[in-house]
């Protein structure tokens, strides 16, 4: 059996993709506090001097979006000129529509009324076509693929040891990457390579860096029998990391898909979530999805799963519905599907009810991943379906 | 054996998102035909009214960015002031840095090479840190997964269909999405759903459109075999769709990733293509992945291959590969592997030179698709590596 590798990465809060998800959630956020139904669709861009905010967006609330910006950029950790990029000092612009009235009819009276049915459950049609995936596995105790787990681990490690103060020389933006090498059972055996790289002061010494990293941010996070003799580390790579966020790079909303979800190890339908509310079934159906083969997995229905989910735009009722445990199922997978057809409904209205979406629960999703989390409380991780998941083995 | 659905989407060159990427490979092609070895990093929005083109790019060449906007936007169709989007009309802004050059320091001089290291193979280092996976599989004869492959022949019908001016209601903006049921052999039996969304001129009845495009796109496109009495059509199921482009959503690069690719039957790395030169590997290894997959199954070794590379920014070598044939080899994994890592080298530098990246090509890449392509000349589809995979048979 050859040893098989698989590699996930994260990012921190500063990396400047992850910077434009923050303010496009926190807008978001800002929103739905104060208009629950309000339509969102909000994109950011960021680079050397300056945040612009965009989208579509329909809401009687006055929001105030460089305010909303500045303080995501404070709290993030751009607080110093120094560092190239300043929340006192820096640009916000603006260029916000109102959404497409031909989308807003879709979304507010979905095709199933629009052709004479008049089911409430049915009313709100799909913010978008396009698929979905939700994934768990028994890796790890949140059933996630252990190689992206750690990845976040490194990421929020990095910016708990800048924020405490520990090590001075720390800056905001910083990238981590975990190879696992995987046993043939499909136990993780050990970590062959980890790449961490954290944007710093100009006068810290590379050895000194590297050592640092090693023992502070690595040797904490990554359990000691996962590293070998073998295992290599790679910190800062480049040599030098001093340019960094919006100035080193060009951030965007939307673009650390794989590292919001689950780090390549399943399937991704390809929309993004920040920025976007609860009709667009980009971010909501992916939630259910995820719900949904948490569920089973702690159900013990099976040990592996992904669900994929997909819509037509203005359409409540998903077009299709795809249930696969990779062999691992107690259950032959029709009865499987016919189970998950029982027991959730994935129409839009039913997903935002029972998930309780129209919250302003976002802006803590936007960095470190939507799943799996521990540190804040997610309505699509709990596994309150188990019981009644269980009653059909 | 239950059935099993999969779902894949595809968009026209119209789509916002796509116009974005169409520009960022524009620039990036202007750039390459007069500096091969430039390092860009194009980043594109759009919405009502505006372009704006952003990013890292170090150049000698001086690149008009306002009249490659124009020519783009005007050859993807954007040509009437009615459509709420027009190539004369619409702002182009830039913002564009050079590349930071903490990251040139380590593209340019390797990891490998910082430590003492003199192979010339060698000397470049990985742009980033990251995953890329390639696939393919006998679904079809470009050996990609049908439900993309459906997707985009619908997408490009659209395009083609409109371009001839037959339908003459068509405006630019468009989506596509396919979804096929496969039996239990991992034929496709049939396509019980198909969704088509185009832009169109106010005074098209939507009877007439939802007819026309049954007619002219879908028919003429999806085989009638997979075509049942079942099968169920959703046209402009919102209703309307007159309000299109980016002024009914707002486009950026790197935003379409899974139409880019795979369409989700494989996994992805989070890395975009649009925009970037090839010594970012998550363009570069990406293609590369996807060559090896399409060459070993082209040569028999496998009926379905996976394969994924990540990296470590400024490092040259590989941090991991991975070979997943599913258990289609006819040889074991492990023996697949050390073939794959005999006959590819997967350093940035010889991606370049066997892939023959430093050219102008990108631009035809950024709508319906980077692999799986007959009507362009991509190197990256070549199967010249099959005489020499089928001598270790
Ligand atoms: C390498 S940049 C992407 C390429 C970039 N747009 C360019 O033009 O080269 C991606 C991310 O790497 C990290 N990064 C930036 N500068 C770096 C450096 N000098 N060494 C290591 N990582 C760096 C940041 O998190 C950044 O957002
Ligand atoms: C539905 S929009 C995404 C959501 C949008 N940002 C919003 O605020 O509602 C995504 C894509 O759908 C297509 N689209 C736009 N208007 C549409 C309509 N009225 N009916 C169907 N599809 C539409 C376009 O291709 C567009 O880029």
């Amino acid at each position: 059996m050859a040893k098989r590798l698989f590699t996930s990465e994260s990012v921190t809060e500063g990396h400047p993709d992850k910077v434009c998800d923050q303010i496009s959630d926190a807008v978001l956020d800002d929103i739905l506090a104060h208009d629950p139904t309000a339509h969102v669709a909000c994109e950011t861009f960021t680079t050397t001097g300056i945040v612009t905010v965009m989208g579509e967006i329909t809401t009687k609330h006055y929001t105030d979006i460089p305010s909303i910006v500045r303080r995501t950029v404070e709290r993030i950790g751009y607080t110093d000129p120094a560092y190239g990029f300043d929340y006192r000092s820096c640009a916000v612009m603006t260029a916000i529509d109102e959404q497409s009235p031909d989308i807003a009819m879709g979304v507010n009276q979905s095709y199933e009324h629009q052709e004479g049915g008049t089911d409430a459950a049915d009313l709100i049609g799909a913010g978008d076509q396009g698929m979905m995936f939700g994934y768990a596995c028994d890796e790890t105790d949140v059933l996630m693929p252990a190689p992206i787990d750690l990845a976040h681990k490194l990421a929020r490690q990095l910016t708990d040891v800048r924020k405490s103060g520990k090590l001075s020389w720390l800056r905001p933006d910083g990238k981590s990457q975990v190879t696992v090498e995987y046993g043939d059972d499909g136990k993780v055996l050990s970590c062959p390579a980890i790449v961490v790289s954290t944007q710093h002061d100009p006068d810290i010494a590379l050895k000194e860096l590297r050592e640092a990293v090693v023992e502070e941010i690595i040797k904490p996070i990554i359990p000691a029998q996962y590293i070998t003799k073998d295992t290599k580390f790679y910190v800062n790579p480049t040599g030098r990391f001093v340019v960094g966020g919006p100035v080193g790079d060009t951030g965007l909303t939307g673009r650390k898909i794989i590292v919001d979800t689950y780090g390549g190890s399943a399937a991704h339908g390809g929309g993004c979530f920040s920025g976007k509310d609860p009709t667009k079934v980009d971010r909501s159906a992916a939630y259910m999805a995820r719900y949904i083969a948490k569920n089973l997995v702690a159900a013990g229905l099976c040990r592996k799963c992904q669900i994929e989910l997909a819509y037509a735009i203005g359409v409540a009722h998903p077009v299709s519905v795809l249930v696969d445990t990779y062999g691992t199922g107690v259950l032959d997978e029709e009865k499987l599907s016919a189970i998950v057809n029982e027991c959730f409904d994935m129409r839009p209205a039913k997903i935002i009810e029972h998930l309780d979406l129209r919250r302003p629960i976002y802006e803590q999703t936007a960095a470190y991943g939507h799943f799996g989390r521990t540190d804040v409380d997610l309505p699509w991780e709990h596994t309150d379906m188990v019981e009644k998941l269980k009653s059909y083995l």
